[in-house]
């Protein structure tokens, strides 16, 4: 297991890049990074999961897991009383980040270009590459007939609405970013995040090609629920709604087709009775917030993948 | 003189325009300001005349005129941490303005409008407005055969090269931004701010119908020089540069054809010697940085030019 490439949601993720940044051994660490929570907001292009895997991995992220660590609200805090609605709060070097972003993509440079610009300013190890450059953005349906932005959905709205149907807008014409299918293809193990199923990793699979790329390769897929639950945010529910089966058998049923491996926590260690011919279901510790801890588990986790 | 309209650049301007807002008989007081010096830098729009008017009308200007006060760095600290030339510095709350100005406009608004936002935001009385909502761009060719954009060429290069020529891009097939002609044609005065001819009045004056206007209305410019020299900023030398004799007979040249009054300061008391049939001559002390100094000046000026 020298080459491994994560498919990553946002908080989950990054801390599971971290954990495998930390790897000696490893060769070559591509993250796959979903891209569908991308907004336009203050009509900057704000991309939460590149970001926070950026973040993470240069130990600059802040005390939730998302954002900048002491950053300030300086212009948040002048916008509102500017009268602008700023539910959606950006720190001051988050911003600094989106502007730059954006005024980048506006002179024509792609997001996997960008996004490499910032990951060589931090002087980031692994290669981090959105899914694809082009427009890519998770929608929502909710029960009540709205259909609302991904952000509008989980942070205007704090994740409340109970969630019909999700649509990736983009993904069907949306091509790999340059680097993406032979990072699949090359791997020697693909490792699928504790990110949010639907919402974080099907959008990611939902791109062109790249469904069957993984489906073609070596994949272990580490749980995000812990008793059925998730950690935070609202994977259980939004499973749930979309008709999966509750805990690890819908974790299972999401990735129907693709896994090799499906690691657990070990408080859900009755659920290796959950494995197939196809998928092997193991426990472990699963809880990465840590470094140190993150580190541990993921060399444990290509051990075991191997 | 109830209704004024005044031509306004940037500090010089929004200092007049303090002192005639501060007037308690004036009806109607409209400030045209100058777009040329707009840009786009780190992907906003940035309207340095507009905001420095609207500022130092609300009473919040930065300490050197522009910017607001006690304004804080973080964003731009943080983009220089990054790798962007941040020579042009914008302060967090500035940034807010700026950010929405540029949302809004992305939206489908008017400069006029989000002109328009700002000015009630701030609860301001005069009305305020960019000479157009089309793009006007002042750009500087210099002596060494260089073309540069205003802000460039101002702040960038701290105006140093010699100028050899300049053209107000867009100017010609600009249409004035509703309620500006009527508010030339409307006027029982309208006054030239003491800001720089070239840079600052003339791409107001090149918008389509503007100089026709004004020469028929009742204009009295302020002069911008003290002894020959602008107080701050390139304005002697930029006229000098483009063929326009020194001190005041430049200013009268300027403005050639548009003025009844011209107002010198009382250090250049001799050039009253300078009046014409067409235009007379007097002076004043011009020095209006403190706004009860520039409410006194205002009311003399709306009197003397009755």
């Amino acid at each position: 297991m020298r080459t491994v490439t994560l498919l990553s949601g946002g908080v989950g993720g990054a801390r599971l890049a971290r954990g495998l940044a930390a790897l000696p051994d490893l060769h070559d660490l591509t993250i796959l990074v979903n891209v569908g929570d991308d907004e336009d907001i203050y009509g900057l292009h704000v991309s939460p999961d590149l970001d926070t895997v950026t973040y993470t991995l240069a130990g600059i992220e802040g005390p939730y897991g998302w954002g900048i660590a002491d950053d300030t609200f300086m212009v948040m805090d002048r916008m509102a009383a500017l009268g602008v609605d700023t539910t959606f709060r950006l720190g001051d070097a988050d911003l600094a980040t989106c502007l730059i972003r954006t005024s980048s993509l506006a002179g024509g440079a792609t997001l996997s270009e960008v996004t490499h610009r910032f990951a060589a300013g931090y002087g980031l190890t692994p290669r981090l590459l959105p899914v694809t450059d082009d427009r890519l953005r998770t929608v929502v349906d909710t029960t009540t007939g709205e259909r609302l932005s991904f952000q509008d959905y989980f942070v205007l709205r704090g994740h409340r609405d109970q969630v019909a149907a999700l649509h990736y807008r983009g993904a069907a014409e949306a091509a790999p970013a340059p680097g993406v299918m032979s990072a699949i293809t090359g791997a020697d193990l693909v490792v699928i995040a504790p990110s949010n199923p639907p919402l974080s990793i099907w959008p990611i699979l939902a791109v062109a090609g790249i469904r069957k790329a993984v489906s073609d390769a070596r994949v272990a897929a580490v749980s995000p629920l812990f008793g059925g639950r998730a950690l935070k945010g609202p994977a259980d529910r939004v499973m749930a709604a979309l008709g999966l089966p509750p805990g690890n058998a819908g974790v299972l049923a999401a990735y129907e087709g693709l896994l090799d491996l499906l690691v657990v926590d070990r408080q859900d260690a009755d659920d290796i009775a959950l494995s197939t011919p196809e998928t092997r279901v193991v426990a472990a510790d699963t809880r990465i917030g840590d470094p140190a801890a993150a580190a541990r588990f993921a060399a444990w986790l290509v051990e075991e993948a191997a």
